[in-house]
């Protein structure tokens, strides 16, 4: 799989998928350039009369439950329920989750619409697992990405879905496959939303290619390498977002294999 | 009136009108730092028991439905019919027309109360006109500017309004005079919320300058300009979105006239 | 006090606080940036099933009206008063106060819950004093700060609370002591919500430190510093921004005393 992975970069810049997400207020604008930048076309609508036309449009969905409130829940529900009617890959970022009761509920009735891909950090997942014995600190880790495979395999298991726990190293669980990715940079934990912005690149990739695995490794492996290559050039998190965006969009082969650490 | 640019540029500085905004979460950051880059004012608010007070203290309204839902569809009613009521100027930007039934719904109910100005891409002009056989792919546009020209004279007329349809060429259409601007550049396109800041840019200028169809024009070509020299100087598109922002701020009379491109 | 400062900053980074922020959509991204930046851990949260959960779980809570609405107006409320039920510190951010009569409402029933700090500019500071004779200009200040004292002296007495007016000299008012802070720069307020953010970053301090005049004079500091710092290197108002979130990331010790304006 590892030599197809610059293959599915260039599909999603060709195919340009549109992408639609119901996300949070916080990440919104750096959601959409994330996407412009790999090549995708974003669009986020979340009113109930239009939510479920939208999904029919696009090619993927991705929710993120960041700033949820009851309005936004119904709107992620009936998208979720569209895109699992119509067959359509969808990624959830279940932001917070353990940290109140209203964002477990809500998790355990988005994720009955079986969700192509979640992706979490370690916390996140342990408390989707319901194995979560660390407690939670808002909506940043406080566990390690490997302390977190166990419940990771029992969340893929359960639901038939692939699952990436972002962290230092991001790790990919599922069907029987563990693959471990080592590129990324402290500095991207000083940014607000960067996770965010992987799920809905994820989204991206998931629409425009096949084989689900590939995709979803494709898609964390270009952000994490961007991230890093970003960094080196940045005097803190205020330009690391800037020239994120900017190594996004002009990313070279050259530089995607030179980087990549993929075991 | 094309000598006239620069100095509808200047009173905008000078006057620093204050602008009311009802636009979508994606853009409310982009969209308030270009107007303040201009040197106007911006505000948004949009609850209902303040949002006619807002119109009233204004010089100009600012109407975006690219995050709609019934709340905020009501917001910009009520805003949209006091700025009528009032005689004040106003803009709208009709984000994904054509996409869903309840975007057309809205749009037209919105349009009863007489916008100045309406800029969209040409895939949304055409729909507004009911004449769109060019299938809408989201929010981004699939048609040319020019093939929307004569959708734009149909609602310039219908609803006594200036049409301004964004794109590689930017057009002007309005009370018999058809204007093309050809500034700007193709990696404006890969950063979100462009088109909405323009719109809200126009605001400022139809707030602070009485001749609407100048107003609107050097509005544009400042827009476009500014996103054509800030374009030379970037990278990709996250230091697009930082350097137009620069410009907006600090461009010169010089470079103003040395890059427009008008017939 | 002024030989303290450092070490509070350095107290910040290295507690890193959870701040729950219940702010306008303008500025979230900024907001949780600020927050990052200096090394706390932002959270944004308004359902109501979850808002009095989440106040629980931080350190302090930062509320702004910016974008108010009925639902987020009682998403406040329960904040607010969980945080004064349980003793946290909180500070208001009353943008637009005076503007109309919905946000006096709503501030008047949020200063029943006595924030710990409110921040404001000299226009809203004299609203909130119901002392408003200069005109309201929006969001932006009419009045210069040094004419909000007085209004400033009223609110720390009868809300037994900390006042910071901002402004070319930010000034802190509170329990018989005024404070003068003579840095910043004017490019500042051509960044839309700086004035939130550092509000933001106050709530940071606030939680962080026991002697609540000291963080909010550290925070204001902090800010206005690195505000100044930055547009020395901006070419405009974009840049401004970026290397905001930059100098927040990696002000020096000698950079922050060599800076420093206080009286």
């Amino acid at each position: 799989m590892e030599k197809n992975l610059w293959k599915h970069i260039e599909t999603v810049r060709t195919q340009s998928p549109l992408v639609h997400n119901i996300t949070n207020f916080v990440v919104m604008n750096n959601t959409a350039n994330a996407l412009l930048a790999v090549g995708a076309s974003p669009i986020m609508a979340h009113a109930h009369p239009e939510v479920q036309d939208m999904v029919s449009i696009c090619q993927a969905l991705v929710i993120n439950i960041g700033t949820l409130n009851d309005y936004w829940v119904r709107s992620m529900l009936l998208a979720a329920e569209k895109a699992n009617q119509l067959g359509k890959p969808w990624v959830l970022d279940p932001v917070g989750a353990g940290a109140t009761n209203y964002r477990n509920h809500t998790l355990s009735a988005l994720l009955s619409y079986k969700p192509t891909v979640i992706r979490g950090n370690a916390s996140e997942i342990l408390a989707l697992a319901k194995a979560n014995t660390t407690p939670t600190k808002g909506v940043d880790s406080t566990a390690e990405s490997s302390e977190a495979i166990e419940a990771a395999k029992l969340i893929a298991e359960k639901y038939d879905t692939l699952v990436c726990i972002s962290g230092k190293t991001d790790i990919i669980v599922g069907k029987g496959a563990i693959i471990s990715l080592d590129n990324g940079d402290a500095l991207m934990t000083k940014v607000t939303g960067l996770g965010c912005s992987a799920t809905a690149v994820i989204g991206a990739f998931i629409a425009a290619i096949d084989n689900k695995l590939e995709a979803l490794t494709a898609a964390t492996a270009l952000f994490s390498i961007c991230g890093q290559l970003a960094a080196k050039q940045s005097a803190g998190p205020g330009s690391l977002q800037v020239n994120l965006l900017d190594k996004l969009h002009n990313i070279s082969e050259e530089e995607f294999w030179q980087t990549l650490k993929i075991a």
